[in-house]
């Protein structure tokens, strides 16, 4: 957590780190400045010292919202460097850190980078640095880095924002239940009132309209229905019909509006009557959560909840991306990740990742599945878990793991 | 344009380039794969051949919509890439990257490196490519880039799009327009039918609704009244309540739902009535508004528009960034810039640059205002405009642009 940054700092050697960028969503910086509303705008930290946001002068009132100490770009004579260097703005931005990081003290040292930014702008500017800040080393760090370490665990405020925002997207998930099972079945589509076919493009008009009147962002939800389920990161055809007795994949991970903590989850519906086949995958991944949220311990590697996971999907008969790394249907993805201000944070639950442990703090998803496009079908179930203080796993996502959807229009 | 590509690789001496990235936001995978729903995959484009998309296996059949050569990377080697990297997957990516150019027939050369990443990672990649694979180049460009040297003038599809968001976003200013001339004023605020006192969150509300009806999604507007109005980039408080005879500046810049193409409008409303000073610094930004666009030509640098609105802001006697370039208060910004997948695109209308020059193909912003924080009050209009076939510079923003929303409850 934010708490940890300085001890994190010194763990890696780093004297100081920049967290800069453009105007994309900027995580690092989001998460650093308290979600301060700016799209400009660097962050500028020395070890055991307090950070200092750099604005541009427009946007001073939303970085003043930050709580940290700010000042703008104009007071630090950025634009006096922008004259100097000819109206070239990386030249400019190189000198201008160069007076910042004096400013605060720091002449030499080990500085990292973070933030999200143009690749191509990025490399210029730590060609740049490198070439005109030889006192700095500017590192990289392969893995995890310096603000992932630290967003791997969640402090008590982060937590409760969680908290807020899965429980309002598990009463959006009723509410899209409850509006498929009030509709009526004429043939193998469903009909509204006015005996239009529902598409799955309604369905998630209303669900970003429901998000919406509780201050949550649809981030791209997915609705997949039949071979489409097949494919995890199909996000399903507006225009398509919903059909009974199709495995419908349904995976929300909205985020509260503008930019900030997410929940993710996912259900798998039949509507009406499910098919036996889609049934009998249905209880393997069931069998499977239980067995993943049973691998879970404080300090345990990750990778051991995937193994067991897919220790049980291949005696099912199935193919894992263990079993066989180019699989294409199976159980083709990793158990889980963490959630928070990214859709997929640290730690990772793969096989493939033997550094994550289970920590407090942690906030995470379980989220097995399998995968049969071929045989028009895909299963997946997701809740999203936080540990908490006392070590404990719990979920925070209640709402009802049912595979078929009864029509009450029907009874 | 697109179209454009191979000519500006050719200019740039470029044999090839990489778009990549992470789950952000990529304004050029989402320029370049046609609008494709992926949060993976690269494309990577010889001079002169068609781009590959390489996609995560998750995510084939959205890859597939791009209309692209699509291939995952599971086909094409990277999972026994990773293998012979012991999971490392900088390693991994580098190995997979020499594949993909051999494959397309690239044995050495010059490439560029674009899209949208977190800033340590790109550094990590950047330094491995550049150890790992000698007979390449890897090279970055200080000013426009490639793909937004291309971004700079849009396609006819791309103007339809923009036109298309430009009229529902008008329709949405205006509906705003409606619901707060149909208030009653009580003292100076305003009350809704419940005879609550209506805030900016109720208005910011209503607009978020309202673009969503229209497949738009609110990307942060401003809504700024009385002082944080004289910030430009203030977004305003949602439990403010609105109040009569205050400044408000309205900035509305949605995009397509899910990311896409951009409308970029601001008018500047009072309530009731204005009060005689900010009427003043109203007809200033108008008059200033109408002598940039008579500023337009052409083949003309940009930066001649902006210097004839400072000129007739400096004749008035408002401070510009020209006069003063550490001003907080007066003509604090640039006159305009593009807009299309990103809400700030090329050319800029800035004095500072002197490189860029109105194009047929262009789309942007005319945008002066004048800010006084200290008096209460800032003023801003803007319209966006599209340069036309025949070099006509037409407005996509009809909407009205009259400072005071008379109350009709009040008549």
């Amino acid at each position: 957590m934010k708490a940890d940054l300085d001890r994190l700092m010194l763990d890696r050697e780093l004297d100081a780190f920049v967290v800069t960028g453009g105007e994309e969503f900027n995580t690092a910086r989001y998460y650093l400045s308290n979600g301060a509303n700016i799209t400009h705008g660097s962050i500028f930290k020395v070890r055991d010292k307090p950070p200092l946001l750099v604005c541009n002068r427009m946007e001073l009132e939303e970085a003043a919202k930050s709580g940290l100490d700010v000042m703008t770009d104009v007071e630090l004579g950025y634009y006096d460097r922008l004259k100097e260097a000819e109206s070239d703005g990386l030249q400019a931005t190189v000198l201008h850190w160069a007076d910042v990081f004096k400013r605060l003290g720091l002449e030499a040292g080990r500085v990292g980078l973070y933030g999200t930014w143009q690749v191509n702008r990025t490399i210029a500017l730590y060609q740049l640095l490198c070439a005109e800040l030889k006192s700095y080393e500017f590192v990289t760090e392969a893995k995890a880095n310096l603000i992932e370490a630290a967003m791997l665990t969640k402090d008590a405020e982060e937590i409760r924002r969680l908290k807020s925002v899965a429980r309002r997207t598990n009463e959006v998930m009723e509410i899209a239940w409850n509006f498929i099972a009030e509709l009526c079945a004429e043939g193998e589509f469903l009909l509204d009132e006015d005996e239009r076919r529902v598409t799955i493009g309604a369905v998630k008009d209303l669900v970003r309209r429901e998000l919406m009147a509780r201050g949550l962002e649809d981030t791209n939800m997915i609705f997949a229905q039949g071979r489409d389920a097949g494919f995890p990161h199909s996000r399903g055809e507006a225009e398509m019909p919903l059909q009974i007795g199709q495995a419908i994949v349904f995976d929300l991970f909205p985020r509260e509006l503008g930019g900030g903590y997410h929940h993710d989850m996912t259900r798998t519906w039949c509507i009406g009557y499910a098919p036996p086949e889609v049934q009998k995958a249905y209880d393997t991944v069931m069998e499977a959560f239980d067995i993943s949220v049973e691998a879970f311990g404080i300090n345990k590697p990750t990778h051991l909840a995937q193994e067991a996971a897919q220790d049980h999907f291949e005696a099912a008969g199935h193919r894992t991306t263990r079993s066989d790394p180019r699989a294409m249907d199976g159980y083709i993805h990793t158990l889980g990740h963490g959630v928070g201000i990214d859709i997929h944070e640290a730690p990772s639950i793969s096989h493939l990742n033997q550094d994550d442990v289970f920590q407090i703090g942690n906030v995470l998803t379980i989220e097995p599945g399998l995968y049969y496009p071929e045989r028009g079908y895909g299963v997946r179930i997701e809740d999203l878990f936080v540990v908490e203080e006392g070590g404990e796993l719990v979920s925070l996502t209640p709402f009802r793991k049912d595979l078929v959807i009864p029509l009450s229009g029907d009874e």
